[in-house]
């Protein structure tokens, strides 16, 4: 499992774009809206920010409103997906997607429940 | 700058290390006890989790006290640590350590401050 990228919601993207960009010399890969929010990704030697900004009152506003900005996800590389959400419902992690879903940028996604991985989001994206 | 590790904040780091060590075939490759935490580091195919669990008043205890269990922090290697503090020098972002200090498993790593980076804590490793 490699590390695909770190998802930031903010209520500031152009800001962080700049920032961020300067500090990890990170380039602006992708930008697009999807499902509510703006999405932008940062190309990092070995992976990608994804940077997350709310509107029209999609998920990462109701995540903002309730813990302010910062990391909201991390993101893994699969080799086989499926298998991937095998292992993690054999291990009793309750799933958000059962299956791969179409995300961001053309990816094919899974998240787990956060509740069941030590409070910590994580997704699982299709090599 | 490349994904070294991400850090993530729990008070079940024995629990934490068989889920994350089954989910992501992340073997167990360095455990300590550093500044009033037990410290463990699996390894992913191209970077680590630092699973952190408090005890003795340690800084990660006030976290989970304020915040509850889940990610804390995000750590790059920089080929140049020194140019990289620079660089958020200069772009205004305020340093928890203006030069690299002793962190775990032996690395020398400075943090920056979370108010400055959109409510991310970044960990710069010395490569």
């Amino acid at each position: 499992m490699q590390f695909h990228h770190a998802g930031i919601a903010t209520d500031d993207i152009d800001g962080l774009v700049d920032l961020y960009g300067r500090l990890f010399d990170a380039p602006v890969v992708h930008r697009e809206q999807f499902d509510g929010m703006t999405v932008v990704f940062l190309e990092l030697e070995d992976g990608f920010f994804e940077l997350l900004e709310a509107h029209d009152g999609g998920p990462i506003e109701r995540y903002l409103e309730a813990h302010g900005p910062g990391i909201h996800h991390l993101a893994f590389e699969a080799a086989d997906i499926e298998a991937a959400l095998a292992t993690a419902r054999d291990c009793g992690v309750e799933l958000i997607d059962a299956e791969p879903r179409p995300g961001a940028w053309g990816h094919d996604v899974a998240f787990l429940h956060p509740a069941a991985t030590g409070g910590v989001l994580l997704e699982f994206v299709d090599r």
